[in-house]
C-alpha cells in the first residue's frame, strides 16, 4: 500500500509534476455529502503561492471530478479528483537531471526506481501533488463540521520569529480558521520579512505548524498500532518537509515532572475536561474530548538559489548544481492547509470506523 | 486494523496486564530464520526494571512459542509467542477503579469501551504488554544482522542530564549496542540520580530517546502516505509514553537556513554519502543510505505516588486519587529495548517488502 | 497479510497440528459481548468427529481466552482463545516426512518454505487449526443473533447421496440449525452408508455444503472488489478441502435464459422480497434482503489407506507411499460447522463496517 | 477498502458509465516495465462488443496514462490509467430510474447509497468500467510474460453449447491466446447461433468461461485465508455476471472417491509433475506448478427486452418494467478477456509480494 492512505476513508493519490493532470481518488465517505465548491475553492486558494514571497509557479487548479458526485452530492461511490498542470517549465530541469539535489529526492528515487523514475520537477514527489489532496480534504473538513468537529493550524513559528501557542480555543479558532496567513499573535509582517531576507540572500528558511482538531468525540484511536497520534503522524510524515511531529507538550515532556504535566480530570458544567492539555488531547492513544493538539517540524525548502557541491550519480562523479526554476524559499504557510486536509482525512476515517459508513449522511440526514 | 501492524511482516498483539498470559502473533518472517535464545534474552532482561530505581515489579519473563518454530528455526507460518504473567497484584486497582489515573487510559478507554474493559493493572493499555514485542523485535533485529542492519538507542536525556549526539556510528554503535543502560557520555549516574530524586519526591520524569539504523540500503520507503518517517513514527507512537518524534535536526529545523542544512552529497571511497546528516538518512520519505537517526519525547511516567485530582468517572464527580502500586518514576531507559524492537519490525516489513518474502532466508542459503 | 482476514473483524491464525496449542486473536469485535460458553461447546460438538464414520483422533478442544474477555463479556481488546492439543501420534508421521502425499500440500509446503516446515500431521496446514475458528466464529453467530441474522447450513450431498435444497426457510432452518448432521430430508443414514462404504474401500469420499444466512439486512458488501461474493468466497476457500463455491443457482446459470432466473421484485406485506432467489440474495455484490444462498463444492480427503504413488522429494526419486494415522474418509459434514464459523466472521466485519466498532453492544444496551 | 483490490500490487478504480470520463490506479508494479500499446488494443478490441451479436454501444475506448509512465516505461510511481466515454445514451434510464431491473443492482444500491447513487446506465455498477480494468491487466499480463507465464481462457459453454476442457497446454493454449473469440473445438458457430436466438426472442442467455494460468512457479498462495484460491475467487467476484468459480475438478470432486482424484506426483523429464491435474495446480492453497485451471458461471445479462415485473421502490409499489438501451444477450465472450485481466493483477501481486517490488524489472535487466 504505497500510494493509498487509510482503512475505511481511503485516498490513493497519482500523477506527476510535469503531466498534464494529477490526482485523488477518494473512497469511503458515504453517500449524500454536499460537495461545496466553494469551500474548495476557499482551501485551494491558501495552497496558493503568494508570489511576493513564494514561488511564481502560478496554477489557476482547474479541478473536475470524475466520478462519486451527482447532482452535486457524492453517490457513495470512489470520487475521482482531477487538477490539471498548466504552468509547466520541464526545460528547467533538463539540464539537472544528472545531479542530486541535495535535501531533494533525486539520488533516493534514482536508486529506487532505477533511472526510469519522471524527474521533471521533482515528478512524483514533487508539492505539486498536494493539490488533490487540499481538495479531498476540503470535502472531508467540511463534513467533519457536521459533528462541530474542527481543524485549524497556525504559523507557530518561521526562522527566529514565534507565534504564540493556542489559548482559549473559543476566540483562536476563529483568528486563524481558513486564513490565508494564520497567526494568533501580529507576527505575519515579522514573518514576512524572516521569509523575504532569506530569498534575498538565495537560501530557505524553516518553520513549525501547530494544528488543533476541536469537539473531537472521546475514543477516537486504539490503543497501540492504531493510536490517535500514530495515525496522524503517519498522514503528517507524508509530506516532504515535516521532520518532526510533537503531540501536546511533546518534547517538553523530557525534562517535566509528573506532577507538574499530568493532566488532572475535572467535571466542568458536566463535562469532564483536563485542567490542562499537556497531552495534546490523547489518553493512551485515545482521544479525550480536549483539543487534540500537535506541532509539525518543517525544513526549509532544500531548493535554493545558491550553489551546492554535490554528485552527478549518472556518471558516478562530484560536481555542483545550480538550482534554476520557481521555488518557495519558504513552505511553512502553504503547508497549513495540506496538514489540515491530512488530519481531516485521518479524522474523517476514524469517525467512519466507529461509527459506521454512513456517518456523515446520517447526519444529514437528521 | 487495531492490534495489527505491518503489511508483509506483521504483528497482532493480544493480552491484558492481570491474566495469566499474553502475546503476539509475528507472520511473514519466512522460512529458516534461527531462533537465537541468548539474544532474547539479553533483550528481555534490557526490558526487566532495575528495581533500584525502577518498578519492584518483577518478572521472570517465561515465554515459549506455541507455532511457527521447529528444530529451533522458522518453520514460515506465524510465529505465536506467549509470555507468562507472574507477579499480579490486582488488589493494588480494585479500590480505584472507578477513578481517572491522571495523564492515563482510564477515561478514555471507560468510555471506548463502555466499562466492560479489564481495568486490572492498566489492562490491555499495559506497559506489560511490551515484554513479547521485545521478543518478536529481538527475533526480527537478529535476522537484520544478516544485511549487516544495525538498530541501536541510547538515552539522550533524563530530566536535566544530557548525553551527547551520535557522532562516529563506527565508534559509538558499540558504546551502546544492547546495553542495560546505553549513554554515549559517562552520564550514567547523574541520570540515575535524576531518577532516584525524582522517585524519592514521589514524582516521576521524562526523557529523550535516541535510535539509529546502520546500514540501511537506499530504497527503503515510499514517497507520501508510506515514507520511512510515516512507517517509523506509526510505530513509535504505538507506546503510550512517546509523545514527540523527529528525524534528524527534527525540529532544529525550523530556524534553520537550508544552505545550512541540505545535506551534500558526496562520492567518498566509491560510495554515495552526505556530509552531514540533517535529513536522518532519508530524503523524499526514502532511505539514502547514511544512517536513519531519530529522537523520541517520551512523557514522565503518569503513575506517581502523590496525591492528585481527578474524577470518579463512574459516579460522576470530582474526587482525588492517591496511587499504589510498583511504578516506575522514569520508563525512559526501558523503552530503549522496546522501540528498537518495533523499528526491527518496521525494517523487517520494508525488506521483505522489498526483496520479497524469503529475504532473510536467501541470506541464510548463500 | 497472510494469517490475517477481515478489515474492521479481524481473525489472525496461528499453530501448527502437533504442537501442544493452537489458536487465534479476534480482534475488533467490540466490548459487552457476552460470552456464551454453553454454544461454545455446541459448535465445537459440531465439528468433532464421529468416531463410527470419521476419524478416530480424539481431542477434548480444551480451550481459554487469553485475552479480551472479562467477567465473561468481551472487554473491546483482542480476544486471544488458545486451544489445546492432547491426541498426538507424531510417529505416524516420521517415516513419510521426505513423500509428497498426493493431494495435500506436503510438497508445496516443502518448497514454498525450503524445508524447514513442520511437516508433522500436516502442521499449519492441519484441520485441527480450524478448531479455533470454530470458537471464535460461535462468538460472533451468536452476536449475530442480536439482529436476528442466522446462518446454517446442510450436507447437500455425500458421494451419490443428495439432500434437497432449501426451500421454505422458515421451516427449513430449524431443521438444521446446529445439527450433528443436518439434512432436510431423511437422508443420513444413506449419506453414512455412502461414507462407510469409502472407509471399508481404504478410500475417500467428497461431497457439497450448502449455506444459508437469513435477515441479512440490505446493503452489506460492494461493488467490484469487497463484493459479497468477493468476501465470503475468500474465506471458504481457507479451507483446504474447499474447491468450487457458487451463489444461488450457480453454475445452473450458464443454460438459463434470463427471462426465467431473473429474479423479479416484489412488494409483499410491506416488505420488498424476490419471487424467486436465483441471485442467491446478492445484487451487484449487495445484499438484497433475501436469503444469501451459496454452496460448497468439498473434495475427498486425500488421506487415503491405499498405497499411492508419488515422490520422494527429499531425494528427488518416484516412490509409492502408504499412509497410516487417523483419516477422514468423508470432511464434508465437519466442515458445516466451520464454514459457517468463517461466513459469520465475514458478516461480523461487514455488519461493523456499516454500522460501527459498537454495532454489537449497542444491540445489547438498548 | 471498497474500491481497492491487491496488497503489494493495488487497483484504485473509480467511475461510473455516464461520466465523460473513468479509470484506475494501478500501483506497485515497479518501474522500467514497457508499456505495450499494441497489446492493450489487442486485449481492448476483445473486450469491445461484437455488433452482430452483441451490445450496440461503441466505444472507441480512448485512454491515456496520467502518471507513472514515462518514455514509454512505468516509473515505478502509481499509473492512473483514463478512459474516455463517449456513446453515452442517459435518456434511456431516465424514465425508468424509479424501477428496479430485475438481477440488477438499482434496488441494492438505492437503499445502501439512500438514493443519491448515480443510476444513469448502472452508474458505479457498469460493466462500463472494466474497460480499465483490461488496460491495467494488459499491462501486467505482458510483464507476467518475462517469467512465461500465460494466462488464458476459452468459453467453455453458452447457453447448450460445450466447448472441450483444456487437454494438451501446449497446443492448447495457443488456439485461444488473445482470441476474440477463444474456443478449443469448432464451436464457434453453435454458440453464436445460441446468442442470436436468445436475442430475437428478446432474452440473454449464460455460459461457463475456462481459465489457466500456465508455468507459475511452486510456492504461490498461503495456507488459509490468501490461498491462491482464495485470491482468485475475490478477484474474479468482483464481476457482477459471476455467480460460480471452481478450481479443477470443482464441483466434480462432490461424487468423486480419493483414489480416483488424488493428484498423484511423479518426475517427469527432472521436473516435478501431477499425472492428473484434479486440484487445479494447487495444493493447500499454494501453486504446486501445474496449470492452474479454474471455470466461472457467468448468469445471463439481466437486461432483456421483455417485459418484467417489478417495484417502482421510489414510489413503494409494484409495476412493470420495460428496459430499452442497448444490451448484450450474452456477456460470456466480453468477460474473457477482463477475468485474464484480474486474474493477471491477482498473480502479478502474488509475485511482486513473493519476490519483491522490483522483480518485473529484474527480469529486464538479466
Amino acid at each position: 500500500m504505497r500510494n493509498i492512505i487509510g482503512n475505511n476513508l481511503t485516498l490513493t493519490l497519482f500523477g506527476e509534476s510535469h503531466n498534464p493532470e494529477i490526482g485523488v481518488v477518494l473512497d469511503g465517505l458515504g453517500a449524500g455529502i454536499k460537495i461545496d465548491e466553494d469551500y474548495i475553492s476557499l482551501c485551494l486558494s491558501r495552497r496558493k503561492p503568494n508570489s511576493m514571497i513564494e514561488t511564481s509557479r502560478k496554477e489557476s487548479d482547474h479541478y473536475r471530478f470524475f466520478s462519486g458526485v451527482f447532482n452535486s452530492c457524492t453517490t457513495g461511490s470512489s470520487i475521482g479528483i482531477i487538477v490539471e498542470n498548466e504552468n509547466i517549465k520541464s526545460d528547467d530541469y533538463d539540464d539537472i537531471s544528472h545531479l542530486a539535489r541535495p535535501g531533494h529526492a533525486d539520488y533516493t528515487s534514482f536508486i529506487k526506481y532505477h533511472g526510469y523514475n519522471d524527474y521533471r520537477g521533482g515528478g512524483h514527489f514533487s508539492g505539486r501533488l498536494t493539490t488533490p489532496i487540499v481538495i479531498a480534504g476540503a470535502i472531508v473538513k467540511k463534513a467533519l463540521e457536521k459533528f462541530n468537529i474542527k481543524i485549524v493550524s497556525h504559523i507557530k513559528q518561521i526562522g527566529n520569529v514565534n507565534d504564540r501557542d493556542f489559548e482559549d480555543f473559543n476566540k483562536d479558532i476563529n483568528l486563524v480558521k481558513d486564513q490565508f496567513f494564520p497567526v494568533l499573535d501580529q507576527v505575519q509582517n515579522q514573518m514576512e520579512e524572516e521569509i523575504i531576507k532569506a530569498r534575498s540572500e538565495f537560501d530557505s528558511i524553516g518553520g513549525k505548524i501547530q494544528l488543533a482538531i476541536i469537539n473531537l468525540p472521546v475514543g477516537l484511536g486504539e490503543p497501540y498500532f492504531s493510536s490517535l497520534e500514530s495515525e496522524i503522524s503517519k498522514a503528517m510524515f507524508s509530506l516532504g518537509g515535516v521532520k518532526g511531529i510533537e503531540f501536546g507538550l511533546g518534547f517538553g515532556f523530557c525534562s517535566s515532572r509528573g506532577s507538574k504535566v499530568n493532566d488532572s480530570f475535572i467535571y466542568s458544567e458536566g463535562k469532564v475536561i483536563t485542567k490542562t492539555n499537556n497531552n495534546g488531547g490523547i489518553n493512551g492513544g485515545i482521544s479525550n474530548g480536549m483539543p487534540v493538539v500537535f506541532s509539525l517540524a518543517i525544513k526549509p525548502t532544500p531548493s535554493i538559489l545558491k550553489t551546492q557541491k554535490t554528485i552527478d550519480f549518472k556518471n558516478g562523479i562530484n560536481d555542483v548544481i545550480n538550482i534554476k526554476g520557481r521555488h518557495d524559499p519558504c513552505i511553512v504557510r502553504r503547508i497549513c492547509v495540506v496538514s489540515e486536509a491530512l488530519t481531516a482525512l485521518v479524522i474523517g476515517d476514524l469517525l467512519i470506523t466507529k461509527y459506521g459508513n454512513d456517518v456523515f449522511i446520517k447526519e444529514n440526514l437528521d
